[in-house]
């Protein structure tokens, strides 16, 4: 049986490796690709590395019919779309992946301090699932509604989740260095080539988005309010993401521990490598390392003369931090296995 | 049935590459892999990306032994040592992909000439076949030695040869631009990022090794001498490989007589993409659309006012330049489907 | 006694190079800096390297009086403005040094043919000066309005002009690879970071522009006709420009005799280089080794095999490609010494 | 009068980013440029950009009489050699600005720790000034042994200095990121261009050696001990420095109460740039604003809910982060105008 997966969104990025990765999943049929702006065109002449690949247009017919004849639709709208739409769907009946950020958050008023934005579907939050498998893998493969977290959000949840669980996280800060792709596909001066390159641009040293989603989860799964710090920098590279965790603790923690720690929470998470070497090409997580793959890369070191826990993540941000992501929960949701279509190597050299 | 593929020099780019299309290759197993200089290391520990992914260290055995139980095996050599192995193997009863120089020439004195290298075993350059599918898939399905083109080679040949085919060529002038990964991965004061970095360097302005190739391949198709000269250029990516080939002419061509050559010669041939578009994105062959994937991009223009055809290529220079031309060659040997392990689409934006 | 120095066009990258190299020039002091766009915002805002070094701010008061009021002024306007307002000014009792493309050409049927364009001012065309000091230091002593070369073809032509005045040249097919500086600082979607990012991007295979320079300076220098076909490519950097023109010859020529020519022609020229070394970090001309100066470096090669010369050049594009020589042929028709503030080393390792 | 200046080291990244100062230095002359490795080839073939430009040989005679004929003398050793040397020079009677890290810190101790390291001339360390104009002008003035701080340190202490003196630091984690020139032009296998392109790689996590002078410096400074942690990334650049400090505090402190204690510790400082827009091209320090220059930006943020103050620092690590401010000590030293041929603005766009 041929699972028919759609997507709305199809022109950006995200929309993009969606396409991409779906194109070669072994169990799912690309059906719609919806695009207001591009109808009508090619597929290809949006993301030519899919020319002759994908044999397609981008459709603009109602997102609803196109939902009701999908068996799993895939949002990648700009942040505050999709709960506009979404409500009016059957999505009791459906099942949707929504890679925006409109349904990651549980409370309203989170929305309201982090996104200035008066949610309009407040009951849709608790239906909805945060869709990060190595989390909350059963929840997702009951939900019809799934939310992907954010690209630095996942990154840092999943480098910091040993931690938070073993309750040694009471205050951090996450400082994040992430490619241009991150910030879509529109141009603009700030992505200009000539204004990009070369840069290590601090574009938001306080208050990003994706804060809320960061203490939400962690604060959860620790049992307590976490303090959470980010700092974003965008640096010199199309793709990839790292987060460097400076855990502040007082408490003498041992690096056996946190091997322990780290194994044992990610035995059988398939898309977790744990990566810490005293030598060679790779000793702590890389995002040169996951290139084009699901894979998110964790590790850890100890400052003990600063009283610091590091706690280092690495991915690609449209894979992992995004559309693999996505892929991952929709195989969840199927009740396919969950590495469906996702388990091809990183690109190395890249 | 599973196949069993092994590599002989599995610690280079070339090998990783491999290793890494092999690791997902739905009919073939990676069976040894061998390194003299790395034996008993972990095969990650040199190529990270497939951490996790390949649980195998590599080997110092025999390599008589590895040939005689494996169904195919690759070589990945530097130039000049396969042809010291290769003629003391049961070549005959087994299958080689050899991705060194070593047997692309059907003359040795051209050996001598572009290699200043006296060929150990001038009987076997009848034997072996150049694997280049695009020309030769029938001649490639019944060899048990097929020696993969050069990846600048490879790229001009298939932008050339519509061309060559139709008479079009008497003299061309190739000019390359390659990546970093293409010189290997043993580092120099050249390839030192601080050096490396930003450059336009024509580090080969004439002689390249790869323009005996290229002669041989188009004289043969054309039936007559060409003149080639290739002056080749460092430029600043890892991978990636585009020829901008001037072919000198006096005739007039029009447009869509070269659309209906490429066109007709290219038809049904998976891996090579014609691109020639007005506008978009894509206008002619760039290797940003081929990034780790087999796709080879072939497109021309016309230039009346200085008397030129302009036959453009675009590859990503380790799969469809090296080891995924490699696969697609075995894969033909071996009776398997062309493509078989080698649709996965480009990387983009990358 | 102070120069003043005036730029008509200066929130541009070329403008902005422009106000770089006066702020530290010992002679020039800048005057006024017009930009319709910007008028009354800090220069710094533009570009923020000159934050604390330049205390100025755009202006758009009348370019009349600016003309008037300033002993030099340089235009770096878009194509095809700076003829439409340099003929309504004084021009006669003013030093002029315009980069943009309108007064090179010497024929207005040119304009027609390479830009599709009515010269509004043929007259001026005959009054213009060619502004490159390696061929014509003495005219643009002595004149009043000097028209500074397009990147490409300064690069070309001084690295063409002695194999061109030695009567070497029928035929040449210029390869250029170029960052993304040359297309200026407007955002687009070809400019887009993600997009520009690890392409080589053949963006203007035939019928560039700048041919039309170079087949007009070449062919006056040899007395003869040369054919010019430019095949121009976007390339992974912000800075420099490379040439490898490719010299069509069926002569034999001896690399002593081109050392001769080369060494003959450019001694006493300060800013260009002649570059050919059998070993070493830089053994042909790369933009590496230019980066942020106003030299051009030159340099050679034979392929008695295909039956080439090969002629090497490589520069800053936004200086001596741009800004660096317009202040250069400013220096000279001022009276000043050609070096004037134009001395600092090239930036290396950049 | 012309001051004679030497350099022991000239082969390296540092050496050659003095050469390149001191060749349009308006009152310095280059005399010896010491090398045991290169001595009697060119300058110009290990430094390319310095072609034409500086017509020396490297020598390797004895240093005391180097030492002993210049006014200024640098030593760009790796460390651990120039207090092998110095203790037997006649240091009193000269001036010598040492680039490593032999004399930058005051206790034999922290060599231990840091550098695990026996100092084998205590009493220097006593004499040695610590090279950072902007804190200690005065004290440079009256010294003959002046240490130029590390590139990180220098970058991390000048954006944090106004917040040390004002008593508001007690913790602060440094997360820096820089180019790969700072590790030097000695290639090696973690430097290979195809390793080093597009990395987020955290090479230090912890334990970095600046580490020592910051806290030495900020301590002092502030009267109290300093808490400081450093994280270090190699990122996908050649040159620049950026460090994102984050200043643990619970105080409640105002963006205007920081601005005026960045404005008056930095009033008349020449190279230092507070740089906090709204809006704009540069709204915080980054390298790409400072390329090539002497120009160290520094900015800040207060971030109330994670309880940080955020001071950013933004330098070019081989200028104002090595040689730049080396030259400007030796200025200093030698009575000349702190910014004597230190002027030239940034490189913009690179």
């Amino acid at each position: 049986m041929t699972i028919q997966a759609s997507i709305i969104g199809g022109s950006g990025y995200v929309g993009g490796e969606l396409l991409r990765l779906l194109s070669y999943h072994p169990q799912m049929k690309i059906s719609k690709v919806y695009s207001k702006n591009y109808a009508g065109k090619y597929v290809h002449s949006v993301h030519p590395n899919l020319r002759s690949i994908l044999d397609k247009t981008f459709t603009n017919e109602n997102i609803k019919d196109i939902v009701e004849t999908s068996d799993i639709t895939f949002f990648a709208l700009p942040h505050g779309q999709s709960s506009l739409i979404i409500p009016h769907l059957p999505y009791d009946n459906s099942k949707i992946v929504d890679i925006g950020a409109d349904f990651r958050l549980k409370r309203t008023e989170d929305y309201e301090r982090w996104y200035h934005f008066t949610h309009p579907a407040p009951s849709l939050l608790e239906k909805s699932v945060y869709g990060l498998p190595e989390i909350n893998k059963e929840q997702i493969s009951k939900s019809c509604l799934v939310a992907v977290p954010g690209c630095i959000a996942a990154c840092a949840i999943l480098s910091l989740l040993p931690l938070a669980i073993n309750g040694l996280i009471d205050k951090v800060v996450v400082d994040a260095k992430v490619g241009s792709s991150g910030s879509g596909s529109k141009p603009s001066s700030a992505t200009h080539f000539s204004e990009r390159y070369n840069v290590v641009r601090i574009y938001k040293p306080a208050g990003h988005r994706h804060t809320a989603e960061i203490i939400q989860v962690l604060s959860a799964l620790s049992g307590k309010n976490i303090n959470v710090g980010i700092s974003v920098h965008a640096v010199n590279m199309v793709r990839g993401l790292e987060t460097t965790s400076h855990v502040m603790t007082e408490r003498t923690v041992d690096i056996k521990d946190l091997w322990r720690m780290y194994r044992q929470y990610y035995a059988g998470k398939p898309f977790v490598r744990i990566i810490r070497d005293i030598r060679g090409k790779n000793k702590y997580p890389d995002p040169k390392f996951t290139f084009g793959s699901n894979y998110a890369d964790v590790g850890f070191e100890v400052d003990t003369d600063s009283g610091r826990i590091l706690a280092i993540g690495a991915l690609d941000n449209l894979v992992k931090g995004a559309a693999g992501n996505a892929v991952q929960c929709a195989n969840i949701m199927l009740g396919l296995r969950e590495e469906e279509g996702l388990l091809s190597p990183p690109i190395y050299p890249a």
